[in-house]
């Protein structure tokens, strides 16, 4: 069993606005840890392996952002690896998205999603949205390992 | 399918002391939606499938907050009920314990649980982990229905 890298979130995501936004929004909200980012939901397999470009070096992130929309392996496909996954079963997955699709939503809890989360438009309600998702998700939930 | 009730937290809690704080950190949040609590795994399943003396008045909560150490019918035994049974599988559930055994953590996340707090011993602390609780689950993250 690998031990959760405490200080690390992965993002998942291909939007670089996005990125950008909430890596500004995590830094705003006092985390200090490292942010992990994988453009899409192969990159983001290759991450949590530790293979491809990421040989040796599996990320095992305290935290998952996951976009929905994403190019190639889609976002709730990525979320059903997860959950069949020995290695990344337990990991908390916020799915974090523009939609707010009921069918999407429920598709998510069924796929095994720990939280559903819209991504607001304003800037300002952006980030607090992040701190929130920050305070709860790494300063208050408890990881399994 | 039901609608949840948007204003209603479900507390699966057999302890007074911790009902009566969690309901005071509940209101100090802002949160002004019902409390139901079920003092035992048994109540907390008759409240949701709306039978015994909850006969007809099944309650759909937005989110429950489970105490693992419950009389009769134990917490880990409920969240394998709800996450089975397809009126409750996608409430999300947060267990909210004394325990901070990594094995009851494992088993908890295995078991279904969308996220894992500990209880703080003093009430500041106790107060400020409820607000948290509130701020992303209450107001942040959306339900299935």
């Amino acid at each position: 069993m690998h031990r959760t890298d405490q200080s690390v979130i992965l993002m998942v995501e291909d939007s670089q606005d996005d990125i950008d936004l909430a890596s500004v929004a995590l830094r705003d909200s006092g985390y200090e840890g490292q942010i992990a980012v994988a453009r899409d939901g192969a990159e983001a397999l290759d991450m949590l392996l530790g293979r491809g470009e990421h040989e040796g070096s599996a990320v095992h992130p305290r935290l998952i952002l996951l976009d929905l929309t994403l190019p190639g392996l889609e976002g709730l496909a990525l979320l059903e690896w997860i959950r069949s996954h020995p290695e990344a079963r337990m990991t908390p997955v916020v799915v974090f998205t523009s939609s707010d699709d009921p069918e999407d939503i429920r598709k998510a809890y069924m796929g095994g999603a720990s939280a559903y989360v819209g991504k607001p438009v304003k800037a300002s309600a952006y980030v607090a949205t992040v701190k929130s998702i920050v305070e709860f998700w790494l300063r208050v939930n408890r990881v399994a390992y």
